[in-house]
């Protein structure tokens, strides 16, 4: 069974369905919504689902953190696809309610920051209460708890809603990244547009810590696209950071890299090289001099050389 | 009346009542409890409050993303105390219930991986949904909307609950940081056990902005106690940083290393010196040797000479 | 008497008599060549000289070492003028002589790496002896010692030779820098082409020294056109660092560097801003953003109402 | 004949015999002594010798430039030895010479420095004419040209001399490290005490190219003992950087920086790794973490398991 079916996190009618849904194999699968990041990863570990989606990036409220805590802790995992989803929020409310009957509103937190700049403008008095998630927030609408929900526009028929208000985003550009996770398994194939996802304790805390970690990256040319701070949950201070950088594990930069971390840091784990949605490989960083293939191959070739006293 | 009012992140019964408890003003002002941290900051920004008491970071969960935001963009503010406060929840329910009873859990949704592993270890059948804030969960037990909420254990009087299970926290080492906000004004006094929030916004995409940002730092010895890549809300891949570093603005290594990013940066908000909770003199980090006032001091000195002619 | 007296490491017909020469301020001074680099330096030392010219870097040598190693150490100097001049050597002989004639070719040890080519291609049986300077050399050719010596055109009619073969240099861009050194005052105007010499001695032998005294000027977009290290004379192992850089002490950040360096380096001397020979300001190296006096000047206004809360 | 053949930097009675004669082969080698470093190290080149032996760094002057600048250069040749020679001089003179007799004194331009101070204080008024070397000065007196020579004592025989003060060297810990050189075989064995030297030409003339070079070996804990800048002959301003590490080639750290180099740097010549004279591996700085060869086998074993899903 679990070769056919895909996770993702719930409810019906999220973002994160409708990011699962744009992938082709999506066809042929059966989606199972799940109630947290960490279920519905935990499907994949148990075997119980072949894959499953969760959202990682958020333009607005940055990384999604529980999916970056889940990924770099417990069983192994390994993304092999990313979904870019532009986000933007209807109001749904039951049908016949106006803009002026709307007193309570709901939506994920994290739905929240993205909005509130539009609910200061349109509806100042309304009074905001969080729901587990978007569509749980259609649902407690669709129950009459709360008066309007913000959720995607595909989550009105679900629910029986009506979008009252479409196209909202306080930010320009709102954009939400998911990734398609499953077992460790071989990375997929080299794009030549290709993103390396990784997750990385420092060893102690001495002050230059991250300026050694970020060197290794430097010293090869390799460049970050994203990098946080996580805490380890061992108390104040103590952190891992949760790293996307551009290429993919068989770039002999990229390899390299990963080594010198592995070497200085206590622990470092790989969560996968995957093909960069919406990117080519003309919109990559130029490679900085040295650090092609190539260079590599070449410096290989002269230190032998070197060692066998043919140089 | 705002000198004698200071407003916080409510409701009434939250970790961060009992925060602004432990201060000893405190006890001679007027404390209001506010609907979400925007509001608590605004009242201070309008000159409704003298000061405002907000989370800003977690040992779990890390910062308060919403507090690093609102103190990053906005009207300037600054923050002039920190507290910290180890944070062990209980289960409250209502008088009776017993721990078999409890089907629904809630919270907010802070709180929700500090205690997964009770919850998965105790209760694991149980449904966890979101609340606004623990405060607002324990009003909704109250209200009998769930069987049992994670909270302080000093709120239970307020919502007329028991605490059935006391002390749970899943990690060791539980704390949360608060902070007292107010606006614009000279700093706290140095102490010598002081700490200085900054967020800095890089100016372009390129590589090796981060690595040039933490060199400032390391140039003059400047350690860093936390830092945290936020977006910027335009668009995935653009961020600033909230850093916390050990050390006074009036401490010449701290001065010199922020002139040198506000020199290199778009833009650098400075958000506070102020004593560092729970900390000594004697737990500051060694000083690197060259970076202490009178080394500072020194080179000035001598500078003055050379370009003299007196060297 | 000392202010009209200019010496320079003589003896008369050395190319640092016409480096001296081409100075206007030579026409009114007396000129006396002394016998070697510390002495044409102490006579400026004693009071006796108003300034000394002496040769310091050579584009085929490289540092002069004996005139690095004099600056750097003993009572203070400061150089206030460089003079750039092309090398190019004239083989001089006793008239009569045939180049078939000559066994025996002399010059300073200097020179020899500048002519050898031109020595194995032209004389490749002749017998190199060095001599004290290439006007000694020439001295010794007169006195019938050697049969031919390596010196400027310009050294012929001192010494009653003739040049047999002009335009000799093994190198192309051969060029000799030269200096000229005073007594510590106010140093020269800034002209916004101007160089900054500077000795510095790294405190312990710690892997990073060098590479930590590096950062100081990286950090302030400093540029270095020189860097040689000394021996100390402490024992294998043991060095101080030649260096010079772009720009002049005034510029803030040259200033700040040289702070910086002063601060974690045992012992820095500054040597002087001056002039860069045939350089104009349109040849300086684009300043790095952030950089430009400007930049340091909107840095300390913003420090300074940080911590007067007027941020 | 050649295995049989050493050459040295001559003539008989220098330093350099010396050295060479401390070596357990010099014994059953036929060891000839030539006229300069070039002619001693193309004996070499052209097959004439099996090896030879030159002076590469003294403690007083720094680096010997000739020796530095024909090592980087011309047919490659490998250094297999290094002997360390602590240096003291005699003053020669011809039998019955009194001090008071001293007007003239010769010796080796680099002897003159290391004997400077003693020459002020004991003969202040004697001339000091340079010879080609120690020895020829030494025959010079011989010969009646001059009154006194500076060499080693082990010379006064060969030139029927008689040394009048022995034991002259103005700097403590006077030493003279000598290389024996061979062309391009296997390296020497490690030993665990090891030295690499190579000569490396920065690509272009960006500030920071220094600093990446310094960045690779730092990257790898690689601890550098000797480092100059030489310059290449085409000009002002460029330069080749002629280093000393500690470490063999065949040490993965070592390995690794170097092969970093070779990617960024247009030229790096590797001219050997051998046992560091006067040094046991407890002399060893002590390495930093992460930089054992079984770190990089653990890394690279680490790295294999990412790439083939293992992880």
């Amino acid at each position: 069974m679990s070769a056919s079916v895909y996770t993702y996190l719930g409810p019906e009618g999220t973002f994160t369905e409708a990011a699962l849904r744009s992938l082709p194999e999506a066809a042929t699968r059966e989606l199972t919504p799940m109630v947290s990041v960490p279920t519905t990863l935990d499907a994949v570990r148990s075997g119980a689902a072949a894959a499953a989606l969760v959202p990682i990036e958020n333009s607005v409220e940055g990384g999604v953190t529980i999916t970056l805590d889940e990924l770099a802790t417990g069983e192994p995992l390994m993304i092999y696809r990313e979904v870019l989803l532009p986000i933007a929020f209807a109001l749904l409310v039951r049908p016949g309610t106006q803009l002026s009957d709307v007193k309570t509103v709901t939506g994920h937190p994290v739905s929240q920051p993205q909005v509130r700049k539009w609910l200061a403008a349109n509806l100042p008095d309304a009074v905001w209460e969080s729901a587990a998630s978007n569509g749980d927030g259609a649902r407690l609408v669709q129950e009459g708890r709360y008066d309007a929900a913000f959720a995607g526009e595909f989550a009105a028929a679900t629910y029986g809603l009506t979008p009252l208000v479409s196209g909202i985003h306080d930010a320009q550009n709102a954009a939400t990244r998911f990734v398609l996770v499953g077992r460790p398994a071989r990375p997929a194939a080299r794009t030549g547009a290709d993103k390396t996802t990784v997750a990385i304790w420092l060893g102690d805390d001495h002050p230059g810590a991250l300026l050694e970690l970020l060197q290794e990256f430097a010293a090869r040319g390799v460049n970050l696209v994203r990098i946080e701070s996580r805490p380890t949950g061992q108390g104040i201070g103590r952190y891992f950071f949760s790293v996307d950088l551009e290429g993919h594990i068989t770039d002999r930069r990229v390899a390299s890299a990963l080594m010198g971390l592995k070497r200085i840091c206590p622990n470092v784990r790989f969560l996968g090289s995957y093909p960069r949605a919406g990117f080519e490989p003309s919109d990559m960083s130029p490679l900085r001099y040295g650090t092609e293939d190539k260079d590599f191959a070449a410096a290989d070739e002269w230190l032998a050389r070197c060692q066998d006293g043919r140089a």
